[in-house]
């Protein structure tokens, strides 16, 4: 088990399963091209179960370590969850099943130290968030349900249902085209503009406040 | 009324309080789909009346133990608007009104803790922004006053009247379209991109610097 | 003289010079609506002047008291320029110069202290702008010309000349539709999506790095 | 040797080749009005002919006086790229090259010492950010695979291959129009508001962090 471990560690190793991950995410590029896929179909299928496989052998070596302590690293379910995925997805003849084999690109972000730390800054960044992405999720909700009983028989492809209701306004909160939606629904609500300015200064609002919320929990650290 | 109080302040009981809330907005949800509504309709409606008799129950409890203090909570105030913008809407007939029912949810502000402190935060900051947002919205008038004078005849969907002139500023302010706007007058008055562009150019500087004073005064705390 | 500057420093003469400027801020905005102008044309005529006298009255009671000092503060050269520009659009007949009088509302920059000293920290903010303003300008001028020279032909309203290519960069450097843009520069030239690319990561990068001085140069403060 | 060093330094030389690519500036601006180029083009020739040999002269004389040296400060191969450039542009008679000959004047970056220091002040913000620039630059790469595989057949124009779907989707990190990108991706495919979603909340974090992580270092310094 030593040198299994000594062999997983070993800078030449990991050097390897970057590359690895890298031809495949190369080869799952190419594959988006229907010329390419015509001429060489096969030996890019061929690479991918080659890469698919070293990833399985590399995670079974580890669990083989590790033991018990392979699943208290969230890391390790991280890879897991990629490999199952990617596993379903050859098998499965679903095209979205097969749109998700390129996740298994993910790995990067658990092999390379770098993007590693980075993840992890952005992870640990999260609970200190939480609290107003629920505010602005509520604003949202609220919000939704308001535009859908006021505008949803007016303006139906916009705010027609629910959902709909709550892609047009997470969009509003991005600012995008958000007048041209609001001046439709303007021509039969002339008084449609309250409610569209209200909701984007209360979500620049708190958005700005997330922002800071973020800065000055990054200066304490 | 010290047993009423205890009861109120109860971990048990907050929690029965935002589990309604959140009962509620779901019901409140699911109306604006007509298939349930025509179908449990009734039900609905019947649980949002519940869940109305309950909000006003706890207020009424807490003005009976807190008395005069009552009034001294901001939060107690926000309450009791709520509640009562929700009774005025399941009597009017109005479906603005109707639509304002949804408010309701906002009743989590108050009572989940956590969100309870996110909000106060965001109050807090508005007095360091105030002196900021005056001179925005002197910026935004004196703007639209000047675009109806110039552009009001030659481009009337934009800036046909004052209140057309501060809508379309305030969605160029957000950076919203305002190339197409501004392309759109210009093709009579080729010389308003002197207009659009200073204008941009002062808002953007003076919202970089109501960030900037933001993110200080957090720091001096 | 010290009876003159101590009523001009006297806070009801303050706020009644605030309160002149509101008023004629009114009667300059209900000047937009044609309906209101009809009835009343006389009346906000009046007002205007009225207002424009008053404003005139204080700044030579205060040269009258400040005499060569008067000249050193900057607020009261903004004020001359300010007045001065109002007389010069009372008496021209171009509609341009009758649009700017509402500028005059801008002296409420200089009377409201509040809002005198956040425009004093937002001018003081410029010089630590300065060099990053001067290479954005760089950038937005050389990547006009190049526009120019490559586009001009075959997306002439667009980039058919260097003013308009420096309106197209500009509206595409604040993010704006640079989407639609570029696929119409794209159907004749497919590889514009490279100078447009890195325009924008051009503009991202140097913006960001204008915010941080901002902020790093208000944090030495 | 030491002559041509204190000549070479001198603020009057500093100043003249400012001057030259000021002139230089202008004259390239000239030439993309057809007009001006009909009645002074050969004027304008000449002058830039003029203005490419100070600058190769300047540089064969710095050249001169550090010998090897000369290569080792990073300006010089700058400045020896942009003349070669030039040199390359005069000749050809390519419009891409001749398009290029504007990069000349991004010799102001290393001869105007504050331009100079912002630009050195930006490049040391570059490690910082290299992080997470390369995860955003997988997470583009993963998304853009996705969608040619899931939506590239319904929507060609956006996601019709890799190099598309990559542009599209850059457009959409960048909050340009994709709302409407989404709702005709949609029409075909329901659940694309799935994809979408997560595409920009993912880009909007990750974003915010890289913005955070270049406070944070600025701070450190
Ligand atoms: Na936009
Ligand atoms: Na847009």
């Amino acid at each position: 088990r030593e040198r299994t471990r000594a062999f997983l560690a070993h800078p030449v190793f990991q050097r390897f399963v970057i590359g690895v991950i890298l031809v495949n995410a190369g080869t799952l590029g190419l594959e988006t091209f229907p010329a390419v896929v015509e001429r060489y179909g096969t030996v890019l299928t061929v690479i991918d179960h080659i890469a698919l496989y070293i990833f399985a052998a590399e995670l079974i070596a580890k669990l083989y370590v590790d033991r018990a302590a392979f699943w208290r690293d969230p890391w390790n379910l991280f890879d897991t969850v990629i490999v199952a995925v990617a596993f379903a997805s050859t098998t499965g003849g679903l095209s979205v099943l097969r749109a998700l084999r390129i996740l298994r690109v993910l790995r990067l972000l658990s092999v390379v130290p770098s993007l590693r730390r980075v993840v992890s800054a952005l992870l640990r960044a999260m609970p200190g968030m939480s609290s107003i992405v629920v505010l602005l999720s509520l604003v949202l909700y609220v919000a939704a349900v308001m535009a859908t009983k006021l505008y949803g028989q007016s303006a139906p492809n916009r705010f027609g249902s629910l959902p709909t209701s709550l892609f047009t306004l997470y969009q509003t909160m991005t600012g995008d085209d958000w007048g041209n939606i609001a001046r439709e629904v303007m021509d039969r609500h002339p008084t449609a503009w309250i409610f569209f300015t209200i909701f984007i200064l209360v979500c620049t609002f708190v958005v700005l406040n997330l922002f800071l919320a973020v800065v000055v929990s990054a200066m304490d650290e």
